[in-house]
């Protein structure tokens, strides 16, 4: 289970102490955390805390949310994922998760705007503006497709090619994509293409599509609850040449009410079953 | 608003008199029907009444439902389809649309199957058998993308390139492409694709995507009550060459308990101001 890394917002009832605790006793070595699991406090202390536990952060979510209004907020979207990668040095992680964001809202309220080419462009554009502070710090940006049911309000960046386009812009150690069976197991362009980008895999995210899906945002499911077939997609990482930790995220309101070890064994039985057998 | 067509949907309240009275009062000329509105009766009665009210049938919605565990319902849904075709020529329509269905189900019950790539080879399987019937009796067969949130339940087949693939294998005036601006919206590369295939374009709708989504299948929207931007949509259409109708589709609960004539008439005002100037 050396690739195995549980993302924190799959036991979203635990706090980083009870996170790091919880792996402890599971042995589990990997963690994919989420800022909220330390805001207001001091990532340093977060750090510490994970450092003490054995713990290795495989990547750090979430920055991103790019495409806005204005050019003040575009700033402050700016300073934040400035802010998210000084925190991944801080925690030891060489990977910011990007969630790119949706059609803007004005700020003073109102419904999104319609540019859909035009917030895309803004996505490559804030990624652009990133890049040389991510480089210097030795942070790569992981651009996240997410699925298309997302378009509108949280990621106008829905496929695999839409990521790697602006990938394409700049070296692969500096911008790479987070590939996540969730969001693109439809997509048998994606698949085909996935196995010929290895270098810009910067993270992989395993999660089921349940049927019926009780909700897109927080009815996920735990691998093997729902109908994604994950070998061919971790076949085609492993093919790529990847062989960073393989992240368990899931966002389910039934997972998050069960007892956090409970879930985390059943994660780790799953994975030993489904995950495993084809790194 | 010549190539304005009403699909029975939107206002799925009329019966088919209602549809063809309410049709005639607000001077509509297309309608596209669903199998549902004459369901148990004769089609022979359904075209006569239809054909009387001086209305024509831009489609018949719909075939498909292909994936299945076994050869038994395989050949239920063949001999379906088969009957599908007949009702066209009855209705006087020459397109048929598709929605290819999702991951079948064993017919005793329980989840549903993992292969995806095996379920879309059973849609094209299932046109390429459909093919011969529907070009004798001059039916096109319009296979729908559905939104990928849609592929476990309603269609394997959620891009265009997935349905121009199926396509490919016929000739274009067997078949063709049902093209919906809500299943297709996020999709850049369908849109630049989009205005290269004009002879496979058998049927245009047009729906909105409304932020928030109430509900991915009922809480569809009017145009201009969401977030998608229909001229560039329609423009790639027209450039390419189609000249057919231009059908509203909405699945929206609100929509559905409002007054069949209020809904016509915003439906026909928005028609007016965000699709027919791009015709």
């Amino acid at each position: 289970m050396e690739r195995f890394s549980l993302n924190s917002k799959t036991i979203d009832s635990w706090t980083l102490p009870q996170l790091v605790a919880g792996c402890q006793a599971a042995r589990v070595r990997n963690v994919a955390l989420w800022r909220e699991l330390y805001e207001g406090a001091d990532v340093a202390d977060a750090a510490a805390l994970v450092r003490a536990g054995g713990l290795t952060v495989t990547s750090l979510c979430r920055g991103g949310f790019f495409p806005t209004e204005s050019a003040d907020e575009r700033a402050a979207r700016h300073a934040d994922n400035l802010a998210a990668i000084d925190e991944c040095v801080a925690l030891g992680t060489g990977v910011l998760v990007l969630v790119c964001g949706g059609l803007p809202r004005p700020a003073q309220g109102g419904p999104r705007g319609r540019d859909l080419p035009g917030s895309r462009q803004q996505v490559a554009d804030a990624v652009g503006a990133l890049a040389p502070s991510a480089a210097a710090r030795g942070v790569r940006l992981a651009v996240e497709p997410l699925h298309p049911v997302f378009c509108a309000d949280r990621s106008v960046i829905s496929t695999l090619d839409q990521a790697l386009t602006i990938a394409a812009e700049h070296a692969a150690d500096v911008v790479g994509v987070c590939v996540d069976t969730y969001h693109l197991w439809w997509d048998d362009a994606a698949l085909d293409r996935l196995s010929t980008i290895g270098e810009r895999i910067a993270a992989y995210q395993v999660c089921d599509w349940l049927d019926p899906l009780p909700d897109p945002l927080l009815g996920r499911g735990i691998p093997g609850d729902g109908v994604i077939d994950f070998s061919p997609w971790t076949r085609a990482v492993v093919s790529a040449g990847y062989t960073g930790p393989v992240e368990v995220e899931i966002f389910n309101q039934a997972v998050w009410d069960s007892p956090g070890d409970e879930v985390l064994g059943t994660v780790l039985e799953r994975f030993g079953e489904l995950i495993e057998p084809d790194l």
